[in-house]
C-alpha cells in the first residue's frame, strides 16, 4: 500500500505543475497584448514557458513508461498531457503571430480573447487541481470552459465580421483573420483537455 | 435482467434523435441556400437545430455518468456523441459564413457541397439506426460517407482552383475560398462520425 | 501456439508496407519540387500512390476485423493505420495546391519543407520496422520525428513571414501561405503518428 499512492500523487502534482504553467503563459500572453511595449520580450518569455512545458510533458511520459500503477487510465494520462501540451503551444504561437506580422497595435478584440484565453487556462487549472480529490468538482470547471469557448467563438466571429467590413487592405484582412483564428483555436484546446478531464469523471465515477 | 436492456436501448435512441437532428440541420442548409430569399433566417433556424444538438449531446454524456452497463465502450460512447455534435457544429458554422460575410448569392459549387453535406448525414443517420441491430450494416453506409467525403474533397478543390482563375477581388477570395473549406469539414466530420462508428464495429464484431 | 504468431506478424507487415508507401510518396514530392518539369504527371503518381495506401489501409482494417488476437490493442491498431493513412493524404494535398495554383516555379523554402517530410516519412518508417522487435528502438525514431516537426515549423513560419514583407500580390500571398501551411500540416501528421507509436510503446512497457 505504502509507496503507491506517493507515486499516484505524483501524476497529479505535475498535471497541477503543468497547468500552471500554462496559466504562466496566458498571463504572459495578456499582458504582452495590454501593454505592447516590448512585444519580442514577451514572445521570448512565452517561448521560455512553452519549453518548460516540453520539459513536464516529457517528464509525465517518462513516468509513465515507469509506472505500473496509474491513477487512472494510461492512455488517457497521455491525452491530457498531449492536451495541455496543445494549449501551451497554441499561447506560443498566438504570440508569435503578432511578431512574424510585424503587428503596430493590438486590437481590442484580440485582448479580449487573450483574457478569455486567461480565463479558460485558470479554470482548467482548477479543474486539474480536483482530480486527486473530489472528481465532481472537475465537471464544474469544465462546463465554465466551455462557456468561455463559446464567447470566444462570438468574439473572434464579430471581430472578423467586422474585419471584411472595415478593412480595405486584403493583406491586413489576411493576418487579422489568421490572429483572431489562432487566439480563437487556443480556448478551442482548452475545450479539448476539459472534454478529456470530462470523460476521465465519467470513467471514473 | 429486466431493465438492462432498456437502458441500453436508451443510448440507442438517445444517437438516433441526435443523427436525426443532425440530418434536420443538413436539409435546413440546402434549402437555405437553395432559395437563398431569408438567409437570416434560415441561420437562426439551423442555430436552434444546432442548440438542440447540445441539449441531446448532455443528456448522453449524462447519462453515461449514471449507467454502469453501457452498449459498447464508455469512450466510445463519448467520442461518437463529440463526433456527431462535431458535424451539427460544422454545418452551424457553414450557415454563419454566408451571414458572416454579407454572401448576396451562393454560388452553384456551394449548393452542390450543401447537398453532399445531407447525403453524408443522411448515411451517418443509416448507420446510428444499426447501432441496436444489426452491426454489419453499419459498415456499407461508413463506406458510403467515405465517398461522399471524396465528392466534397473533388468539388471543393475544383471550385477553389476556379476562384484562383476568376476570382480578381482578393477578398472575395477569400470569402469564398473560406465558405468552400468549411462545407468540405463538414462532410470530414460526418467522415470521423463514420469511423469511429466502424472502429465500434470492429470492436464489437 | 502455431498460427498465432505468424498472423500478429501479417500485421507488423502491413504496417511495414504502408510507411514504406508513404516515404515513396514522400519522395516523389521531393522530386517533383527539386525539378518540376512536369508536375502534373509528378501529382498523378503520387496520387497512385495514396490510392495504393488507401487499399493497404483497407485491408489493415479488414484484417483486424477478422482477427480475434492482436499484436497490440485494436484500438491502437486503428489509429495507426488512420494516422499513417493522414501522412499520405497531405503529401497528396500538398502536391494537388502546386497543381491547383498554377505555381510555376517553387521557393527553396518549399522545396526545404519536402525534404523534412521525406525525413519524417523515413523516421516513422524504421520507427514502425520496430514493431514486431525491440520497442525501445522506437522511442529514439519518435524523438527524431519531433525535432523535424519543430524543425518544419520554423521554416515555414520563416517563409511566411517574408511572404508577407516581400509579396504584393494578396492573391500570391494566399497561395503561398496555405502550400507552406500544408506541408507543414505533412509534418504535424508524422508527429501524430509519432506519438501513437510511442503510446503503443508506453501501453507495451
Amino acid at each position: 500500500m505504502f509507496g503507491l499512492i506517493p507515486k499516484e500523487e505524483k501524476f497529479f502534482t505535475m498535471f497541477k505543475e503543468m497547468s500552471a504553467n500554462i496559466t504562466e503563459g496566458a498571463r504572459l500572453l495578456k499582458e504582452m497584448l495590454d501593454n505592447f511595449d516590448d512585444p519580442q520580450a514577451s514572445q521570448r518569455r512565452i517561448k521560455d514557458v512553452e519549453h518548460r512545458g516540453d520539459a513536464i510533458t516529457h517528464d509525465i511520459i517518462q513516468k509513465l513508461n515507469k509506472s505500473f500503477i496509474t491513477p487512472f487510465d494510461r492512455e488517457d494520462i497521455y491525452s491530457l498531457a498531449s492536451a495541455l501540451d496543445d494549449m501551451i503551444d497554441l499561447i506560443d504561437a498566438s504570440a508569435i503571430r503578432f511578431i512574424m506580422y510585424n503587428v503596430e497595435k493590438p486590437t481590442a478584440e484580440a485582448k479580449e480573447l487573450a483574457f478569455i484565453i486567461l480565463q479558460s487556462c485558470q479554470a482548467v487549472e482548477k479543474a486539474v487541481s480536483h482530480l486527486g480529490g473530489k472528481f465532481e468538482h472537475i465537471a464544474e470547471h469544465c462546463v465554465e470552459v466551455n462557456a468561455l469557448e463559446n464567447e470566444a467563438d462570438r468574439v473572434c466571429r464579430e471581430a472578423i465580421s467586422r474585419l471584411f467590413d472595415e478593412e480595405k487592405d486584403p493583406i491586413q484582412l489576411i493576418k487579422w483573420k489568421e490572429i483572431y483564428e489562432t487566439l480563437e483555436r487556443a480556448t478551442d484546446k482548452c475545450e479539448d483537455a476539459a472534454n478529456i478531464l470530462e470523460s476521465v469523471v465519467v470513467k471514473n465515477a
